[in-house]
Formats: structure tokens, C-alpha cells, sequence
């Protein structure tokens, strides 16, 4: 078997395992191997799992075997949390029941010295000799929405969705996933690849480019075995999806803390951020920004120039948006006079008559809408930063107490009021939602994060993006020009070879 | 009288009424009238309220003046919101009522053009004649947290604090407001400037450098109608209490935004840049920036240095401190060997034995606070950033009902472990607050926003700075030490002057 097929199938049993051996399962809830059962069981695993365990014969009311080579049934993924030395021979039992990939959490290998690594270089022997594929090991598991599998130490549900992403940091990688929840960014596929003793990031990442159901692959990067290799793989993959990747040691100080981390060397800058861009990935420079842009690359159009529509209700905030353009290289471009014209007939008089458009005060939701409209049409635009789409909390406000009663308003009056206001909000979604659509052209909103369960699945849903900030907002903006100018000159590059 | 004798009378009556009269006020929460109103009364004005309307005799329950001369009570501020057309009459009744301090909320003045700016010279002179001072036109309006006082065209509850704030834009105003009461950072008062046809952005900037019980002062700035004297009142608040400033406009199409909507020159922004700096002021790049900030500047000790100790949980998040650390200037600096030694004692044999402190995987909180208490007695660090200091949501997970049903949790085993991570959690922040007070050093937190209403509570009463991003936390630390060093600087120019 050719070693690519080899690693397809291995990471297929990785991420779509149908019964999973669990060695080193436990009740107890203080260790990891409860923590990884209760993980999986809390999360609703579509397959079977058996645990592993010297001495109980159930596990969290599950039937438990003292070794996986007494598991009755086939299974396709061991995952390991016993202490660094039991581990090779709990390699070879896999290998005897036919297991043949195995996820290592267990840590005390190479990351904590010379004789950690030796103990990685044996049981990486071991494991080859077995025929066995490694995952780690001191991984932290993995996540597949395909299975509804949680098979980490940290406890989370994460959403799921078209995201892949190989971190090689287990708590970066456990934060990404808790904070998608939050940010309504959804996961295919997760892996903490670990000390990457045989399987390494680079396997990871051609697996996530062959998917066709991941819409956009996230690295989390300290260092780099083979940069060569890699590098190829990663501009093979970023030619047909977007490549999102936090590099972890950009400095000489992160460096250093890296190699006293992962044992490893983290590599030479400079070199890392030239061999990116002509990769055409998409590098984030915050922990925030490496989110924000999966996620906005993963659902929103791709714009096709860098000049950006602003919309806003307050000049303030046109202001700062402006600048923040302007910062990252974006054009807030002078708009057509036919669109001009267009305005004038919604807009009052004394309306800004330029970009950004702002609407002064205009509360209407269909005003709103229509200008949207009008911008985003205007062959000028290539993109639009909407602030403020959505309405404010009035009504939640004038449900207080103290002044309902002086305001002589009802529950009912109240609940209208709130009723009101939450159809005008979906409203403007659905709309921003459908001109997106038609004119393919990206919206990145700016606003308080909803409170309206409603607002939050629409969000969801339809892959809108809504940032707090501004310059959140801008910067999401910046990389999908970023990649959609790489995929279009990439586009001209083989036109040109036709 | 003196003019700045004037200034300041003026503004204790602006932020310290006893008596307000609105003009303009109404029962229609559908204009600005009805919701400045109902802002007023909702947040609870400890004062009395005249409502002056043509039409009714009562708005919201409280009896209506058609004049404000017909009100029997002294009044100390009014406040406008009627048609820009009509002011000037009622600020000559307000002259005849001896009301010496008025707040236009009504705009279509210079910010709408020529005709506008016709308008307001027309206003300020007729207020000038009638010894009348005016704030805006065009305010957003004001916040006082000693008078309980929401007169502001945004429906916001400000947190009380001791931060004072004036911003050229309401909307910026308005939105920071409401950011500081999601992040805990409270207002002791603040203006929406408006057009400063009379009072400017420096006569608020010098009523709160006088105000002792002001401890750190926000300034949201477009553009400046005498820099010179303004730059002096800044430069002499910002040796007392902190300034901190964000300027919009910063690019040329920022400033070209910024001129089609307050109708002022923005200025040139590298000289605003090299004054900023000369005069001590912070400069924050982002509107999150901003708020963020200003609260750890209100409430943090100053590091004498830039040396910052890091503590975590996870080497991942270690080299991503301390990156960003490296990126904004601040030293990572290498512990003394007591340090080491003393952490030794604590931390198993394979700990990093170096800054960032990585606790592995120790997850008690003892553990916790006390390399924490080594680490900042450490004379190599200045401060320090503490990441993952609050215990996770394992136990929230845990009480899902699939889980608890396994697990044979009941209701009390769940509560037991709820209560015993609440207490763990409060414990390293009191911890933490113990060893800021004692030590002097500031501590910056990193962790996921609490869920639990003791830990908001903590993190407001005792001024505890906690962000969900390393980078938040390290920019805020960035500008701790560049005041400190400021501070420090004109200490020791004073010093050698004696």
C-alpha cells in the first residue's frame, strides 16, 4: 500500500471511527480517562465505545475489558491515556486486535527532555514494526462532528460545521473550539496532533484538503519537521480552499518558550511569513483574528477587489471604520453618482452624500435595507461593512419595572413591542442574507453580540458574520480580499496556460 | 468672574444638578423627547425633573411646565430637544429662569453645512448675551454617576465608576457606555460633546483633572479648534491621573469621513501623534483599546518596569503571551534562581524551569496562587500576566442530564461540585487582589469571561482586569508600563529640580 493511501485510511478510522476502544478508561472524574469517557458519552458518540481497564467491569454503566484484545467486535480507533511506559505494549495489543490507529494522550515523551525522547523513539518503533499509525503522542484528542465525537481532555461541545483544524498546541487548540461556540464557528474536523511522532501536521492537512466537506482548514504552527514537504502541501491545499494558520513563536522570546514547550525548534521567522504568502495562506497575527478569519472564510463570498462600502447610523463610527480600512489597505472608495442619486431619493437632505454612507438617524428597518441595497450594487464596492444592522435593546429597556409602570405599558404592550422589534432584526438578516446571495458580494457586520436566541441561529445558519469592533470587522474583511486577490491571480496564472 | 471660574460652575451644575429641566420632553417613545425621558426616569435622576412641553400637562406621569419660566423651583441645567429652529427663544427663556447651563441635544447645526453653521454662530451669540453656556449642539447628551443622571439619547445603564469621559461622537460615546458595562469599567461622568460651539473637549478635560474622586479620563477626539491650549490642559491632567485618548481620523479618507460628518478639520496626524506622546497621554489604536485601557489605568497598580512574568496552564498559550509580549516591547525576562529554586519545590521535576511559568497540568488552586505569589516577588518582574487563573466549567458540563444519569450524579453531588469550583474560583482572585495590594505589582488576567455573578462581582469591586485574549491582556500591560515609565520620568525631572 502506498504511504498516502496508508495515512488516507488511518486518519478515515481517526475521524470516522464507528467503535472506539478507550484504554485507561475510568470512573473516576478527577483523571483523564474519566474526563475523555464523560467527554464522549456527554457529547452522544454515533458508535460504540469500550473501555479499557484493568479493574472495573463497567465504566460510566458501559461494560468495561481488561484488555482491547477481549473486545468481541471489530474496532477502529484506540485512544490511550495510561502512563508514558505502559503505552508500547498497549501498541502491540491494538496491533493484535487489528487496531491500527492509535491516539496517544498520554504525555511524558519527547516534550519533557532527552529521556522522554527516547521513550517516543522506542514506542514510535514499536509502533511501526506493528504496523501500527500514531496519533501524538501528549495529543489532546480529537473532535469529528461527523460522529459527534469529543474525544479530548478538554470539555467542550463544540459546534459543529466545515472547519478543519490541526493545532500543535492542545490548549489553543481546546480554547479555538470553546470559543467557536461563542462565535458561532463550526467544526468538521479538530486534532491536537501532539509531539507529531509519526503522524504530523503536514498528514493532517492533505487529509483536510482532499474533504470536500471542509470549507476551510485552520494550523495552529510551532514547528516544522520537514518545512519543505510541508509547505507544498499546504500551498496545494490554500489553492482550493482557504488555509488559515496561527504561527506560535514568532519571536525570539515565543521561541524560546516554544522549545522549552514542545521540545522543538520553532524555526526561523522571517522565512515562515515569505513562504505563507506565497503559499497563499492566510496568516492570522492574533489568536482572535485566526477564528474571525476561518470562519468569514469558511461561509462568506469572496470579494473580487479591495474596496469596501460602509454603511453606519453614527458618523463616529464611519470614522473609525474608515480608518481602520485605510490601516490594512483597504480602499473606501468614492461611490458612483448614479448611486448617489439613488440615496438622495431615501435619505433627508442633509445625509453625508458619500461612502460611508451614513444614515443619520434613520430607525426605519426597511431604510436600512434599501440603502444596503444601492451600496452594495454599486460596481465600485466590492465588499460592505454594515454597522449597526441590527436594533438596539428599546424595548428590553422600557421593560424595566420602574418604567413600565410609569409609562403606563402592559405586558402585552411590552411583549408587542419586543415582538416588533425582533422581526425587524430578522428581517435586515434575511435581507443582508439574500443580497449576499444574489450579488456575491461579502457583508461583515458590526454589533453587540445578539441576545435574541432567534438573531444567534440566523447567525449561525446563514453564516453571517457580526463582530463587536470595527477594526474586527475590517480585518476579516482584509484577509477575504487577501485570499480572493491569491485565488484570482492564481486564475489568471492558468488562464494563461490554456 | 473669571472664565474658568465660569467653566467650572458651569459644568458642577452640567454633571452635579439637583434640578433638570427638559425641554422638548414628551409621552411619544418614538422621539428622542419621550426616550432622553424615559432614560431619565428609568436609571433613577436623584433630583427633580421639570418636563416643558406645549401640549400636556403631564409627561410620564410627571406634572409638564409649557415655559420653563413657569416652573416655581430653581432649575440648575436644561436640556433641549426640540427643533434646531427654536432654540435660541428657549435658551433666552432659560437666561429669564436664570439657568446658566444648557444641553442641546438638537442637531441640523454646523455638522449639516453652510446654512447649519449660520444657524449655530446665530445661537451662540444670542447665549453669549444672555450669559448663557451651552453644551453641543448636536450632544448626544451626559452621564453622571453621582446624580444617577442618564440624559442621553442612547438607552444605556452605565456601570458607576471613576472613569470621566468626553467623546466627539455620541454614537462612540454611546457604545463605549455600553462596552464598559459588559466589561466591567464604570463612568463617573460623561459628556457627548457635540459641536462645542461654547464648551470644547478641553474644558471638560480640565474639569475632570480637578475632580479628585476622577481617576482615569477617556477623550474620544476628531479634531481640535485650538490645539495649542488644549495639548497644555492635557499634558497638565496626565501628570496627575491617567489621559487616555483615541483619535479619529488618523488616515486621510478617515479624515475626509470625519470632516463630511462633524464638518471639522481633523488635523495632521503625525503632530498629533508626537504631542500625544509628549504630553503623556496613552494612545489607544482600537475602540477596544480604548475601554480597556482606561480601566486598567483607573485601577491598577503601575509596574516600575517593562518585565513581565507569565503564568499558565498550557505551552501553547505561553509562547502566544509571550509573542505578543516581545511584539509590544515588553520584556520576557529570564526568573533569578531563588525563583526557580522556590518553584521547584511546588511544581513537578519536568515543569519549564523558566518565564512563562507552565504549571502543566497542576489544577489545584493553591498550587496556583502560590507560584503566582513566587513569580511576583520575583525583583526580575514588573508585573505579570496570569493566564487560566479561573477553574473551567467542568462541573456545569457534568450536570447535563445524559452525563448525570451515567456518572449517578444527584442534584446535591452536582450542586457540591458546582459550589466547590465557585469557591476555588473566588479564592484566586482574592488571592490575587491580596498579592496586587501588597506587592504593588499589577496582575493581568486571561481566561474565558466568568459565567458565575460572584466572580463579575469580584472582578468589578476589586478592579481585577481579566480579557479572553493573551494579546487584550498584553496590550493593556504595554500601556500600564508606558505610563508608569511616563510617571516615572517626570518624578525624577521634579527630583533633580529640588
Amino acid at each position: 500500500m502506498a504511504k498516502s493511501e496508508d495515512t488516507r485510511q488511518t486518519l478515515d478510522a481517526l475521524f470516522h471511527p464507528r467503535s472506539i476502544a478507550l484504554i485507561g478508561a475510568t470512573n473516576n472524574l478527577g483523571k483523564w480517562g474519566g474526563i475523555i469517557m464523560a467527554n464522549a458519552i456527554g457529547n452522544g458518540f454515533k458508535g460504540k465505545l469500550f473501555p479499557v481497564n484493568s479493574r472495573d467491569e463497567q465504566i460510566m454503566g458501559i461494560r468495561a475489558y481488561r484488555k482491547v484484545t477481549e473486545i468481541p467486535d471489530p474496532v477502529d480507533l484506540a485512544c490511550i491515556v495510561t502512563p508514558a511506559e505502559t503505552v508500547p505494549a498497549l501498541v502491540l495489543d491494538c496491533a493484535r486486535k487489528q487496531i491500527r490507529t492509535v491516539l496517544v494522550i498520554s504525555s511524558n515523551f519527547a516534550e519533557t527532555g532527552p529521556e522522554g525522547q527516547k521513550r517516543q523513539d522506542a514506542l514510535l518503533s514499536v509502533a511501526r514494526d506493528a504496523g501500527v499509525r500514531l496519533v501524538g503522542p501528549n495529543s489532546m484528542g480529537i473532535f469529528s462532528s461527523t460522529r459527534s465525537l469529543v474525544l479530548l481532555m478538554a470539555l467542550v461541545e463544540p459546534l459543529k460545521g466545515d472547519i478543519s483544524f490541526v493545532s500543535q498546541s492542545g490548549n489553543i487548540g481546546g480554547q479555538m473550539l470553546e470559543w467557536g461556540k461563542r462565535l458561532k464557528a463550526g467544526f468538521r474536523h479538530f486534532v491536537s496532533s501532539g509531539n507529531e511522532a509519526d503522524l504530523s501536521c503536514r498528514d493532517y492537512v492533505e487529509y483536510f484538503g482532499r474533504d470536500d466537506r471542509c470549507r476551510a482548514v485552520m494550523i495552529y504552527l510551532e514547528s516544522l519537521k520537514h518545512p519543505g514537504g510541508w509547505m507544498e502541501t499546504a500551498r496545494e491545499v490554500a489553492r482550493r480552499k482557504p488555509v488559515v494558520v496561527f504561527k506560535g513563536g514568532k519571536t525570539e522570546a515565543g521561541q524560546k518558550a516554544a522549545r522549552s514547550h514542545s521540545g522543538a525548534l520553532a524555526g526561523v521567522v522571517p522565512i515562515f511569513d515569505a513562504s505563507f504568502r506565497q503559499a497563499g495562506l492566510i496568516q492570522a497575527r492574533t489568536t482572535e483574528a485566526f477564528i474571525d478569519c476561518a470562519r468569514s472564510l469558511s461561509r462568506l463570498p469572496l470579494p473580487s477587489g479591495n474596496r469596501v462600502g460602509i454603511i453606519t447610523r453614527g458618523g463616529g463610527w464611519g470614522v473609525v471604520t474608515t480608518d481602520a480600512c485605510e490601516e490594512m489597505g483597504l480602499e473606501v472608495p468614492a461611490l458612483q453618482p448614479k448611486t448617489l442619486e439613488a440615496l438622495d431619493r431615501i435619505l433627508p437632505p442633509y445625509w453625508s452624500r458619500g461612502n460611508p454612507v451614513d444614515l443619520v438617524a434613520a430607525t426605519d428597518i426597511r431604510i436600512y435595507l434599501d440603502c444596503m441595497e444601492i451600496l452594495m450594487k454599486d460596481p465600485s464596492v466590492d465588499g460592505v461593512i454594515a454597522l449597526s444592522a441590527l436594533p438596539g435593546r428599546v424595548m428590553s429597556f422600557l421593560s424595566r419595572p420602574a418604567l413600565k409602570e410609569r409609562l403606563g405599558l402592559d405586558d402585552a404592550r411590552v411583549r408587542a413591542y419586543e415582538a416588533s422589534a425582533e422581526k425587524a432584526g430578522r428581517e435586515v438578516l434575511e435581507g443582508i442574507v439574500h443580497l449576499m446571495r444574489t450579488l456575491g458580494k461579502p457583508v461583515v457586520l458590526v454589533g453587540m453580540y445578539p441576545t435574541s436566541g432567534a438573531f444567534e441561529t440566523l447567525i449561525e445558519k446563514e453564516g453571517l458574520n457580526l463582530y463587536p469592533t470595527p477594526e474586527r470587522a475590517v480585518r476579516v474583511m482584509a484577509r477575504l480580499m487577501e485570499y480572493g486577490r491569491y485565488r484570482r491571480r492564481l486564475e489568471a496564472r492558468e488562464a494563461a496556460w490554456i
